[in-house]
């Protein structure tokens, strides 16, 4: 580390005032935040420091502070002198008394919460608030004004950044990458976001990469490559990086201004080229970042304890923790609170001197009241098209050969011409795999990168993201989200998992913030579920996963939601209403195979609003007020589909046997209603599932996810589920439902079993269905293909004659 | 791209016969792939091909595939010229048939699978069966001979290929990355693992990143951007790259034969100059890897009904698909194999001609037979040191001041002492956060790259991995684990959610390797999960998650095991057995804070042992024969503690409430003997249990899980679960326990509103209780710290006054 600065870009931009002046708002800010991470109490030190004047527990993260500081107050700089639309992403995890100390200097965080008011009362508030109970906490968090990043898991700052600025032509967003987050595979794979960057039509990422070299205990791989090599991996990701190295403030301050407008004026310069020809750039340019070596805990102590501590992990957390009551770290505390001379920094009221109070852009310029991080405010609805418009025809309940999802493509295609500046949707490489490549009709594949002869639809302006990165897509779509647009990630149902923590990460930020009240509802992250468990026959075991929806529903039951619609046109409803929700997590399970449609448009509307509800065409339901002898149920299409072919059965063994058949789209609805606000009353659950009688449930994921949602209901011990139990592999769709159990002859045996009047008198027809599956496997394994019977098979009941398949909820 | 070849290493080491030899395999390997994906019959096309000659579903994907053979020809030469132990982890998803076509070649698929014979017959099994019900899947998998890495989800072939490096010196692994994979965020991480490589210890990874332009339907990034752009990524990944282009196959054996006798040369350089000195190398070293730009499809048809398919996305998966009812299409697959040769290539018998029969190494040497990729055959039991040694004395149960997972780093650090080549432990950068570093006494930190004054425990030797990759940690494990050695994987219990995707791959693994005869059983796959759900008061809501657990459980109860030892004995215990197991997948959950210890080593012995117990201490049993009036039951170190002390307010108000407590430490002990093999019989949990009492539980996790694990048991309906319910952010420990209501209070309260005989007469203490929340909150707001009643209290009912607590199962 050179003890001065070292930087790529020559110059001496600050005057002398400009220079001292920023300076000193550095230093304030580093006090701030300081005086968070210890003080409970005596917050301009206006007498001595006293062991009940620091935190009894002391938490937070000093090391990568200082460093967001020095940026911070760069960027205001910058975002003064240009009338820059610019706000940060802080990827450094605990960086949170960085964001808190700007924002309450630039004044957004008093005008968001009055009590923290800026003068010595307000400061006490700041203080004592931070990692404590009750209080904010130590990272970046929905309770930040100007946030956009929970601070929390690493990983995902880069992606979230280039999610903002897509169709934001005027946004710069400063993506403060640490070198701990860097190292993390999200992270890594977003560098690659520069191909998916249209200069004309999306605004920019500015990547300041942060090494400060150490992680928590270890160095970072970044911080300790050579920096030769360093560059070259960068310039490999389609970057011109500039490097400012230093720990020399006055030196450090030049360098970094003179580095930001240099980018700055890059940026511009990419951007002015494509716009001002309109056309395609003729090829893509290389995008200005920053590499900031500062040292960890930069200002502060030197030593404690004899051991290094500024420039050393040991800055990472807290540098010393026994300020309380350890005398020598309590005067080590007070000096260097008081190395940043407060007496210049803040008046006698507490409030920033003169100097530095004005240090700041105005109004929503300043980044915490940056409208783009409070996306809620700059939401517009979609404009949708009518989806009832394309609905299919169901001439017969349970009849035809419909790929749900190509369906759902029509409905999104024109949703994507209709809103050709608020929607975009993500796949892992897999849009056109899921059937929905009408969308590209309209648009085109994102993509910025070299292109040849007989590429299909790739452009700059394609609004259709595709990357085989789940994590980029996820990440891309959040920021989309955050920054209040809408969007669609459709992705294989086993694959899905890969995002697992970033889902749990994005429910946690949406729980938070339904509780804060200035941030505005966001329009919600909706998952298009395909290439599902049950049609895995070209990919086999290691493709097969349903347990995304049992992750998903660990979350807080307002923020979730699950739908699991039997056909193409319950899938247009719910796709719909999807579409318009606010806030949420929508999960949408349905097939692209070729698949039995089973309601008309007007009855999938009914049946995707109710959420659950008997098909009476499908049962032998009993005269009004009696209860039938068992409830078939079902969930998902293809154990819809095998429910019905049980049912039809049974009908045809036993004319007798009263059957209820009940399917179920929102999941969610088999909750108890204090459970879940899509949660059914016991009253209307007994209705549909009776208080006594067997109910044998085909559910498309695993089957205990059923017993968990409906284990304090009055009959729950009669539930007989059956789902997908991990077996099956590369096989015929219908054997896979034959190896979980699940199939329409499994289906037809559990209900004999457990209705006692038929387990007497059904031995017959029971040997026969054991027969079958015997002669399906037997087929299976010499012609590779499902028997006729099975693989054509409709429903033959069409219940009422006029073609009305009366569906009503209990 | 040129149409002969390009290459970066000059030179044509093939002699004219070698070529035509080379090219004769590569040939043979192309047909046999193309006859994998299509052919059902007729395998050697001794007839003209007819439609019954066809598969009637055609699965397989082709585009990598001819890439992967010419790798496999080359590599086969290579491992003949310089007797290597080297095998192959491919990358490209679907890369089956490439596998599977060289072991046949090379007789390790007869000899594994001796019904595929190496003659007509065999072929026509190797055909039919490939993606054929009851047959082998299309990508590479567990039934693979010679395969550690399954081909289903992208992203973790790098990882694999250095986890099975690690200490094994003489192995080569040569890692195939697809440039769709190469997408993916764990797969742009791993190159990074080029800083924790020892070149004395350690084997060598050549990657070989192969470029067929095009996943799915999309271009892929590294495909697209400019070479000299690709080539600085890869030198910043600390890579030499040397690119191979071309499509003419003559040229580009010569290309590619004489740059992977650079790459060997240079690995053996590198390797034998750090193990020449023996030091620590004086400067880390740019490893060689290959570009190899081939086109997609290569040797396909060039163009089906006018439209390109060689070198175009349509190759990706089965380039046309109505070879079986269309007469045209037929013609061109029957042309495409012809143009093989097939006659030239395989004898009238259908065996390899004497020109490629013999083209492979022998025995071991053959990639489908190396040892390494069949792990448990190399693996060796761990020197294990007594756990009992390590004890921590409990004189009194409910005592002391404990951090759990210290005591186990006492033991894992003699672990590491004694098994210095076949252990290693993997953490995100949490080693120390996560109290294990004891470990640091006998090894370091691996470490290759700059190393500075102040760095704690860091070489190139270090056996503890820590980078700030969940994805790699895991990655890396998995492949010294595939490969037969052993390892712990500690993690912050909510951010392992970003491995669930590997855990479902990996546990996948097992489950399929359980049904393969020849695959030994490898070391399991342990998981230390701390830093967890309760104590995050340093972290806040970010940080919450104990849903791991769930995620785990929904795979195949044979292979999954769960643990939650409630005290730093018991984790030695569990530790101890998991180290010893094979073939699972261990996940213990143990804090990391100071905590109450219960049980004395041989207390805990037995505990762990049955995995569930009453402790007859805590509780007041009734006398012999009698049921309890309520069970207190808990699973977890801080939901234990919570329990206990609502037992000891319990005791105090009520002294004729027959309380029976039981302790959960292995969380499958809950499920039925049928679900689990852990799982109790009925009678068991009834015993333990009851069949009508009232039961208030406090799990560690998500309480769903309990009513999941429980909900067909006699009781079950009287199961009141207390868990984490998402509530609670940064605040104290006890206040995270009240914020999701399963603290000593609510847990007391419970008991009262449950026990018919307590309810009417316990007014007033629930309102005491009650006013303890209240102050408990008031409390933790003003002083930002527990009240010290919760802080310091203790179990104070010793039991046996003799100090024997004993512990029974049911």
């Amino acid at each position: 580390m050179s003890t001065k600065a070292r930087s790529t870009v020559p110059g001496k931009p600050l005057g002398r005032k400009e220079l001292r002046a920023i300076d000193a708002w550095w230093r304030a800010a580093n006090y701030l935040c300081v005086g968070q991470i210890y003080l409970m109490d005596n917050p301009l030190l206006r007498v001595p420091l006293e062991p009940h004047h620091v935190k009894p527990r002391l938490l937070g993260h000093w090391g990568t502070t200082p460093g967001l500081t020095f940026i911070h107050a760069h960027l205001n700089r910058a975002i003064m002198a240009r009338d820059l639309d610019l706000f940060t992403v802080t990827g450094p995890g605990h960086g949170g008394p960085a964001a808190l100390a700007t924002s309450w200097l630039d004044g957004t965080y008093t005008q968001t919460y009055p009590e923290v008011s800026r003068d010595v009362d307000g400061m006490h508030r700041l203080f004592k608030q931070f990692s404590f109970p009750g209080g904010v906490p130590s990272h970046v968090a929905p309770e930040t004004p100007g946030s956009i990043h929970e601070g929390g898991e690493l990983g995902y700052s880069l992606a979230h950044a280039y999610g903002a600025t897509f169709d934001n032509p005027d946004l710069l967003v400063a993506a403060v990458v640490g070198d701990g987050e860097a190292e993390s595979g999200p992270l890594a794979a977003s560098w690659h976001s520069t191909k998916f960057v249209d200069p004309r039509r999306d605004g920019a990422v500015l990547p300041i990469l942060h090494l400060n070299g150490y992680k928590i205990a270890s160095p970072t791989v970044l911080a300790r490559i050579p920096e030769e090599e360093l560059l070259s991996l960068l310039r490999g990701y389609g970057h011109t990086p500039y490097v400012v190295a230093g720990d020399d403030p006055d030196a450090m301050h030049q360098a970094f201004a003179a580095t930001l407008d240099h980018c700055l004026d890059e940026i511009r310069e990419i951007q002015a080229e494509a716009r001002a020809s309109g056309r395609r750039p003729a090829e893509r340019r290389a995008w200005p970042m920053i590499v900031l070596r500062s040292p960890k805990g930069w200002t502060g102590p030197e030593k404690v304890d004899g051991q290094q501590v500024e420039g050393s992990w040991r800055s990472h957390q807290v540098p010393f923790s026994n300020a309380r009551d350890d005398d020598d770290h309590r005067k080590v505390l007070e000096e260097w609170l008081r190395s940043y001379r407060p007496e210049e920094l803040f008046g006698d009221d507490g409030a920033p001197v003169a100097q530095i109070a004005d240090l700041h852009p105005l109004g929503t310029r300043r980044m915490g009241a940056n409208p783009h991080t409070n996306g809620g405010l700059l939401t517009r609805p979609l404009s949708l098209p009518d989806f009832r418009e394309y609905a299919v025809p169901v001439p017969r309940p349970g009849s035809g050969q419909v790929e749900a999802t190509r369906v759902l493509g029509g409905f999104l295609r024109d949703v994507m011409a209709r809103n050709p500046e608020t929607f975009r949707m993500m796949s892992p490489d897999e849009h056109n795999s899921n059937r929905l490549q009408d969308v590209l009709e309209v648009t085109d594949r994102t993509w910025n990168a070299t292109t040849l002869p007989g590429d299909d639809h790739l452009a700059t302006d394609g609004r259709v993201m595709e990357t085989l990165s789940e994590h980029m897509c996820q990440g891309w779509l959040e920021g989309y989200l955050l920054t209040g647009r809408h969007g669609l990630f459709s992705c294989y149902e086993a694959f899905v998992h890969i995002v697992d923590s970033m889902f749990n990460q994005h429910a946690k930020w949406l729980k938070t913030s339904n509780a804060i009240e200035w941030r505005r509802p966001i329009p919600s992250l909706n998952y298009l579920l395909t290439s599902h468990v049950w049609r895995q026959d070209h990919n086999g075991f290691s493709h097969q996963d349903p347990g995304f929806i049992d992750h998903v529903v660990n979350k807080k039951a307002d923020v979730i939601r699950v739908y699991l619609p039997p056909d193409a046109n319950t899938l247009l409803s719910v796709a719909d209403h999807c579409l318009r929700s606010r806030q949420y997590v929508n999960v949408i399970v349905a097939g692209k195979q070729p698949a039995l449609q089973y309601l008309s448009m007007d009855q999938a509307l009914v049946h995707a609003a109710k959420g659950i509800g008997i098909w009476e065409w499908a049962g032998t339901e009993p005269e009004q007020g009696a209860e039938p002898d068992v409830v078939i149920g079902c969930a998902g299409d293809v154990p819809t589909m095998e429910a019905l072919a049980a049912v039809d059965i049974l009908r045809r063994e036993f004319d007798d046997l009263r059957i209820r058949f009940v399917n179920v789209v929102d999941l969610m609805r088999l909750q108890h209603e204090q459970e879940h606000p899509h949660g059914l009353s016991d009253a209307d659950f007994d209705a549909l599932f009776t208080t006594d009688r067997p109910v044998v449930f085909a559910y498309h994921g695993y089957p205990w996810l059923v017993h968990r949602l409906t284990h304090n209901r009055t009959n729950h011990r009669n539930f007989h589920v059956r789902g997908y139990v991990e077996e099956g592999t590369t096989t015929t769709p219908f054997d896979m439902t034959v190896l979980n159990g699940i199939d329409r002859f499994h289906l037809a045996i559990a209900v004999i079993d457990k209705v006692p009047q038929l387990r007497s008198r059904a031995g017959a027809v029971r040997e026969r269905l054991l027969d079958k599956l015997v002669e399906h496997r037997n087929h299976v394994h010499t012609h590779g293909e499902d028997m006729a019977e099975v693989r054509e098979w409709e429903f033959p009941y069409p219940g009422d004659p006029d073609g009305a398949t009366g569906t009503s909820a209990g």
